[in-house]
């Protein structure tokens, strides 16, 4: 098949016609899919029920290891076995753990809210100064951007390539914009392109200079575990090492959770970062809560026992999600492969798969997908403001459906790719 | 007895002499004691334990009402049973119902942040209007006031008699000036001194007539359904019902939560406010977290059934609490009637038991306890910026000792309010 780009006008003429009359046909077919939420699958959910029975009323004693009664008042940050399984799985000091309650988006929020209250370091609270900047790799996480434009921070795109984001960028505007406060990643497994931040980019995380004392890398380690091959994981290097070896050990907040692990929703979540910002955190902390639920830290304490039991456990996660990945990007490569209408990338974990069509073309797809019954996230939600300049990125979450409806489903947008970038070349001649 | 005041300076030196050895052989008798924390002893935490067990591994469906399956994303402002469960305790309809995480605490906290960098009713928010103030009803809960402090609000104490707070100083301030945009207060069996808010006062607050448009009432029902005695429970008018007849439906945020009816930490906690409001906190709360543990709260479903399972619980939770609080107040009557240097209340529900000495006695009664190996909560928390003015005003914890310990602490509280007041008395002849 030739690429779209090199065909005259009668041949994308033809081709439209025919694109037209199956996708005519398809809509009558009454698909009624949902591609659009990065959530987990029913038989993932499966996974950890056992995880509700490993605390009961007979239990002998509900004292953890501090002597802290899990069902009583106390640990503020985290009964002292959370910690340790946080900090296995990260590999950092217990001292660097604070493990907090269901939503480690709630912890990111939490964290900018006192920045703009109470500041940082000391330094004077952020709604006090007259602009705040945010730097933002893209395409993103949405919730990262809503969360920073919720509090009227000025979004700045920094663009990425297979290695993270552009560093020389990076560097340009925090080390010379004293605005510039901080940088949003989710740096392996980058939602939505899968990208996994090579040593060199996360070196030069570690070594910036910022010209604001209370700048922080917010490094959302959501899917630290969560490979889509078990004969292909990825290591990245360590964020808190590298930090603490460039002599810049407060400058990171790394998040990650269990959302994805056992339960959204009941899953914990932790907050890794310096003994200093340990100590500033709780002490607001301590203002807002009476504490986070220690009987579910506990249950997935020991429900997993250590970091390695909890990766053993991503293990059948990725035994669940791999046939997923493989039924949309088999469909992608098969009918897409040569047409040079849009481009991917063969993600290794995380959940989901980014799609760029040509210029132009994100919302048509989009559009034509929902018309015919397969819902996708909406174009432009993964850039600051949800305005993808280019209008190219496209969001694929193949988690939810099954790869049967997976397969269906990607019929249907494959289609649509095609009709979308026929139109577009027609446009343009 | 006589009342110390009629006592000559003499007789008050005689006394003192004899205090001071009682007090010398107390310390000697190493005791190690705590009446310091508003804290569920184990036997209540005991009561509950049949709640971990009403979901398992073997559970056969995890989908609730609305089709939301309890284990995955969804439900953001709580699963539709547990807000039919906290409507039938509030008695309100269910679309006035928020349920949120372990902590009503962070909900308070969340809404008066909410309203610092969002603003209320689409109003400028706090943290860009000069000055921002709230009302104190004094004694109060010194988590409450800490909030606000942390905030930069300025705290006006408002004084509180059997009724509740001073009605004709809450008016004069809510009515008349604008920079007034909260009260705090515990309705029911308040923090500490277990009043319950009259009819009249109720009524009052309900038709309150702002100066500020985004004034709210920050009502925390935190001791609702928690009565010492089964048959002496106290009914308080509905401030939903009271408000809306009024025509100020918005003007209220209720609060309440099962931290003192299951597990603090790993309770449920719940907003009880107007369609309006809920719209409006919803907005930001998307932002803010994934939603709740829809499993935890599930588990009370189960556990509860409905507002009647709850309050047969709590009948339980006051079996076991009656005896505490008799055994202070019996100690309390026995030791210091008729000497006329303590007042108190007898509270008939909530967790603590409010104790005035003479002027300025307080901070030197904590002092004394120490010492002698009794930890109080310390003099001045129950005011704004932790300043009690007259320095009278003790709180007393009585339901994590046993009632043995509570006889014990209580023989050593007695005695130090007496030594204190004999010095007061004698420092001023």
């Amino acid at each position: 098949m030739k690429a779209y780009k090199d065909l005259s006008k009668d041949e994308l003429r033809s081709l439209q016609t025919e694109l037209q009359a199956q996708y005519e046909k398809l809509k009558e077919s009454n698909i009624k899919l949902d591609m659009s939420r990065g959530k987990p699958g029913t038989d993932q959910l499966d996974l950890s029920l056992p995880m509700l029975d490993v605390l009961s009323g007979s239990t002998e004693s509900f004292a953890c290891a501090d002597g802290t009664d899990l069902r009583n008042y106390g640990s503020l940050d985290g009964i002292p076995e959370a910690k340790a399984l946080f900090a296995d799985l990260m590999e950092c000091p217990t001292d660097h753990v604070m493990v907090f309650g269901n939503s480690s988006l709630n912890i990111m929020y939490d964290l900018i809210s006192r920045a703009m209250i109470h500041g940082i370091g000391g330094n004077t609270p952020w709604c006090r100064q007259e602009k705040i900047k945010f730097l933002c790799p893209v395409p993103g996480y949405d919730r990262h951007f809503a969360i920073t434009e919720s509090f009227g921070i000025e979004m700045i795109n920094i663009p990425m390539d297979e290695n993270g984001p552009d560093m020389d960028m990076v560097e340009q505007y925090v080390n010379h914009d004293s605005a510039v406060k901080g940088i949003w990643n989710v740096p392996k497994y980058t939602n939505p392109a899968g990208v996994v931040y090579s040593d060199e980019v996360v070196r030069r995380f570690a070594n910036l200079k910022p010209a604001a004392p209370d700048f922080r890398i917010f490094w959302d380690n959501a899917y630290t575990i969560h490979h889509v091959y078990t004969d292909k994981k990825v290591e990245m290097l360590n964020i808190v090492e590298e930090c603490e070896k460039a002599g810049n050990p407060d400058i990171y907040y790394e998040l990650c959770s269990t959302s994805k692990v056992t339960f959204p929703g009941s899953g914990v979540a932790a907050l890794v970062t310096s003994p200093a910002n340990v100590a500033e955190v709780k002490k607001t902390l301590t203002l807002q809560t009476i504490g986070f639920d220690k009987i579910n830290q506990m249950r997935h304490v020991l429900f997993f026992k250590n970091a390695e039991g909890m990766k053993a456990h991503m293990d059948k996660h990725a035994q669940i999600l791999k046939p997923k990945f493989e039924a949309v990007l088999n469909c992608l490569e098969k009918e897409l492969g040569g047409l040079e209408i849009g481009s991917w990338i063969k993600p290794l974990g995380g959940y989901f798969i980014a799609f760029d069509t040509i210029e132009g073309c994100a919302k048509r797809v989009i559009s034509l997908c929902k018309e015919a019954g397969v819902v996708m996230t909406p174009a432009g939600s993964t850039y600051p403001y949800k305005k993808d300049p280019a209008d190219t990125s496209i969001r694929i979450a193949p988690t939810l459906p099954t790869p049967e409806e997976l397969r269906q489903a990607c019929e249907v947008f494959v289609l649509c790719v095609k009709l979308a970038s026929v139109e577009k070349y027609l446009e343009n001649k």
